[in-house]
């Protein structure tokens, strides 16, 4: 997976977050709490994007993600295309490259790219122009990096030190990328502790997610971890005889006040949103003060603005800009 | 409905023009005649909004209010982002308020909302950060107050003083947040009198639209009329069984030249758009020089400016900016 | 067809190539080639547009060409409204026309509109206000101008004197725009020998495409061409009964390495796009030196640029501005 770097390492697609550097995601981390300043302050107008075009094209589902990167696009003054799959040449049989490679002629420069075609990412990346970068939206079940991004910068402002942390993940993480993503990212960072929980049928295959432990008993997974991060169950997407009864789902593996009792004092609750609320966490648990869903959904904007940043910086220093 | 206004009693989220007062209504209706230039006049390039995000969430079919309020928030200098609600969360169970909440806090500023759910619209103003503001484009069948602003800007520009009319709007006014919000609008500067027409299960029930006439004979609601507002008859949204047979309609409340012979003599007539020709209105009416119907819709885009514009200064006085 | 000249001649709307004078042609390509910088060199921002509103209303899929549009007005700086016809007031039934005289009262000012219905153009064009204009973005199958000035920017790029140039269109050409609005730019400039080839059915009748030449036999066409364009199969259009064979297509009329051998030395191969590999095009051909398809993409951004300039400039020079 050395296809993200250029020459002199520097990050030019954004592919996976499996096998980056710590420093280059830490700079990554650094550089999106310079995007995110408090509500109280006013956001800078950022020019840092001025002349660049980015093309969002989804060719899955997306709102939340793709408003997310639009925003972060937008607000560093990039152009934004977005590119709507559902509605296109893609439905008269072209393919995502041949899309790409069209759009690039038009001058495009960055592609955030959502696709359930695992590997097709990596293809793109492959045959694009070297004035063009890929950023990964979320590929198959294997990997969503800016979510992984936003989680890690999530867990670091409320527990700083990684290399101390208990991290338990609970749902549906075979099919997960954000719980793949999410993992790669905390072993960049040589996270102390891993779990991951959920019903047998929902658990990682053997070879899969190296270094973290198993659990089908929430209290055990739960117990004395600092964070604790539900998935959604993807009702959307599952068959209905995959689809988990919701009360037992929510009985067995739902996170509670009373669960979290086990946790550590200062544990957080993570979820990537949309919560189905009372299937995987308690209604309240939403609003509750230990509740991040929505720090993780501002996080996002400034970790996705900090990636933009980077490969574009990438980008020009390989056209030889002089000032980047 | 105190719920829209700061605590010093500034327009803060715009959901219903009812018992707004008659100051407050006129100061927008004066700002948005500085924002409608004439036509041969170039468009002014504003930075009013610069900074601020806007957000177009039509839960409900729109395109005319759509574009009327996105190009309101641009040429303001907004950013304005479009949330395509048909094809995003709320298909994954998500609630109008968790999709608020959710581009909340990707700091949006300004949510521009449709909705056919009644009561939606003050649910989500309760609920969100003091730093944001809700500005309904349309709610059930109760209020669609920015039409009722351009209505009010478009009645008083051929009749300046609004208590000396007799306004007279036919069609289904039942089922019409139109007609709600003109009403409301015409009631807060003392119109002279207010006159509701068409078929009995068309007008509104009794304990509705207190002050107004109601009349099954057109030509009775129409006489010495200085204002006829034709209601779309939305065959869209109507069961088969609920709707009028075309001819009949036409025959029995369609606007037409003759009928405007016994309204007054500066009478003119208008309509929401987009006009059935020949269902609510004699096709050659709409490009009649009484019909309003063009007017109305470039007043639209004005008073869209001017709420957009109040609301995001109310939002800056209670950030404490020092200049707004 | 003077419908889209004004009064002094200069190009107000652009509806068709037919009978355009060969120096205005030449000016909007020497324009093109402007805004077509290497593409090792930066794109400038220019502020040429500044203060138009753009509306890209597709009234049949498009996803190239919207946003070759949507990229060649954000570049000149205008706003640019997408109107998404599909989900729109069209639906209730709202006719082209009035679409547009919506818009045109918000001041909308050039319409790129995409339509199957002939003739519908020219009449949008003769009733919309005089300060605003309409550009053809493909119209039935009987025109697509700015496609005709990016494959003539193209031919010419590579082969500067049309006139001594052998031309051969391969395809359904019956009932191809692409075809049509090639062979009008072309005629313009006086091309030497047009060249016409496909099965019986896909051939022109009789009266139409005067002054080209007609064959079934693809070999005889291509010998001694200097320029062979391939016209896309559109199989999501055509009736199952209408639809070629792929195999026997290919075999009859698709373009290899091997059928090109006979033609001139220094030959280009063109395709308008999305290519069905294997079916029009040899798969590998489209990445062949000889190829233009991508090229072709490029300079319909730079071609839709000089469009909306000029359209601009007159509108400008008709509302009495000084400097333009």
């Amino acid at each position: 997976m050395n296809a993200q770097y250029d020459a002199e390492g520097n990050l030019r697609h954004l592919l996976t977050l499996q096998g980056m550097s710590a420093p280059m995601l830490q700079e990554l981390l650094a550089r999106a709490e310079q995007f995110a300043p408090a509500r109280s302050e006013p956001l800078p107008e950022y020019r840092l994007l001025a002349g660049a075009t980015v093309v969002n094209l989804m060719c899955e589902p997306s709102t939340r993600t793709r408003a997310s990167f639009e925003l972060a696009a937008r607000r560093l003054g990039a152009t934004v295309l977005e590119f709507d799959v559902s509605n296109s040449s893609q439905s008269k049989g072209e393919t995502l490259l041949d899309t790409v490679l069209t759009l690039e002629a038009m001058r495009c420069d960055i592609f955030v790219i959502r696709t359930g075609d695992t590997g097709a990412l990596a293809k793109v990346a492959e045959q694009v122009d070297p004035r063009v970068a890929i950023v990964n939206a979320g590929e198959g079940n294997v990997s969503h990096p800016t979510q992984g991004l936003l989680d890690l910068m999530t867990i670091r402002r409320h527990h700083p030190d990684v290399s101390a942390l208990t991290v338990t993940i609970v749902g549906d993480i075979r099919h997960s990328r954000v719980a793949r993503s999410a993992v790669d990212a905390l072993q960049v960072l040589g996270v102390g502790e891993l779990r991951l929980c959920g019903p047998h049928a929902m658990l990682p295959v053997p070879d899969q997610f190296a270094g973290c432990q198993r659990f089908t008993d929430i209290d055990e997974a739960v117990s004395g971890a600092h964070v604790v991060m539900g998935l959604r169950i993807q009702r959307e997407r599952m068959r209905s005889d995959e689809m988990p009864e919701a009360d037992e789902y929510f009985r067995d593996y739902g996170l509670t006040d009373a669960r979290l009792a086990h946790a550590a004092p200062n544990v957080i609750v993570m979820h990537p949103g949309p919560v189905n609320r009372g299937l995987e966490m308690a209604p309240e648990l939403v609003e509750d003060p230990r509740s991040t869903v929505r720090e993780q959904v501002a996080n996002g904007v400034a970790v996705r603005m900090a990636v933009l940043e980077r490969v574009w910086k990438t980008l020009r220093l390989d056209r030889g800009a002089v000032h980047v």
